[in-house]
């Protein structure tokens, strides 16, 4: 699978720099920033090093969801683990993504918020899952590059080890299949006349998280979709 | 088991306050230095951000031998694998070291070289083991703050993971709960017009598989339950 590294607007040139090395040190060559190219300075430049293709290859976009609209599934990484009160920020481990990922099929795109304040709430909410690297209470949050690093890291091994416990024989959901099931769950949410108008996006919001953390097969969601749609074919 | 970094002859004060910040966000503390406190310049404070005591508490030695002579198991690492014919440059990787890490007690060490030669094999013979970062052969060497992040998180991530095996802070769905969705959903595929017989199995299945998959919230469940449940509660 295809890895590509999302950094929305990201304020430092030097980490730029340090993250294109990074990408290069773990076979990850796909650089996409949504922003503009000012971004890339001599700093940028210097520490990329070796990796200075990295820089020169970036695409830029002006939204996160023109960045992520051709990518099959997408990883939102955050420092900040609210725990289970809020719905859209339960995360998996680097390590459960690592395990994954070898498992599924087409392009994956990690997308990395602003060093000081992250991603906002509806950058989280355009992604199938949510990733956080475990850290001390006393002190969570990672430099940004040195959290690209240990995320491409955990997947590099993961295929270094090639040590692949997961079902090979899954074809994971497009992104077409994905949403597909998400629209007609969403429609038949909102036809239901049991559950509540206030409940209604809540509930829209955890299946789709509830989606994205089971990496479900194209199969699965197909056969999920013929549940929720109004009128299935018999 | 306390871990302790050891920076030989380092040469960039920015790498030290990033080191410094790793440390703290993997609960590490002490940092040995061999060389002179004059390397702690303004960048290092400033990239170390929140981890600025462990750059004050830092102590400085002449000679690596003098900086582990209290070290109970002392790890060399190196960006530079010469295969199997240097009998001292024969590396683990990180997690091998980090599973072993548990079962050793007393002091660990874990050295560093310079950003630009790393160890000599002269430091290396002063430890016990040899630990490496896989990397690609197409750029292998990480910079020395990505290399020691790496490493220490996966001495983190071994003692975090015995504790919480899956999501960080979710309080994962009892299994009455998850049977509770489960049989809610089955009710609903059961009454439903809309699903042919013949395929209301394999979608219950593939509903319990995802459950199963995404390792869900107790909160989850419960909302979800509304989805389903013939009357939800308004």
């Amino acid at each position: 699978m295809k890895t590509v590294v999302i950094l929305v607007n990201p304020k430092y040139g030097g980490n730029l720099g340090a993250i294109a090395r990074n990408m290069m040190n773990f076979d990850v060559e796909e650089l996409r920033i949504v922003g503009t190219p000012e971004i890339l300075d001599d700093e940028a430049y210097i520490r990329a090093v070796h990796a200075k293709n990295i820089l020169n290859n970036a695409k830029f976009y002006s939204k996160l969801e023109d960045a992520i609209s051709d990518i099959d599934f997408t990883v939102a990484t955050t420092g900040a683990v609210c725990g289970d009160r809020n719905v859209n920020r339960v995360p998996i481990t680097p390590r459960e993504l690592a395990k994954k990922h070898s498992s599924i099929s087409g392009t994956l795109g990690i997308v990395f918020g602003r060093e000081d304040d992250g991603l906002k709430n509806e950058d989280v909410e355009l992604c199938d899952i949510l990733v956080s690297v475990p850290t001390s209470n006393k002190y969570p949050i990672l430099n940004l590059s040195h959290a690209v690093s240990v995320i491409l890291y955990e997947i590099y091994f993961e295929s270094f080890s090639k040590d692949i416990p997961y079902d090979l024989n899954m074809k994971n959901a497009s992104v077409d299949e994905k949403n597909a099931l998400l629209r007609f769950f969403n429609e038949f949410v909102d036809r239901s006349k049991d559950v509540p108008d206030y409940r209604k996006d809540i509930c829209k919001t955890i299946f789709k998280r509830i989606v994205g953390r089971a990496f479900i097969s194209g199969k699965e969601a197909n056969s999920l979709i013929c549940v929720f749609k109004d009128k299935c074919p018999k």
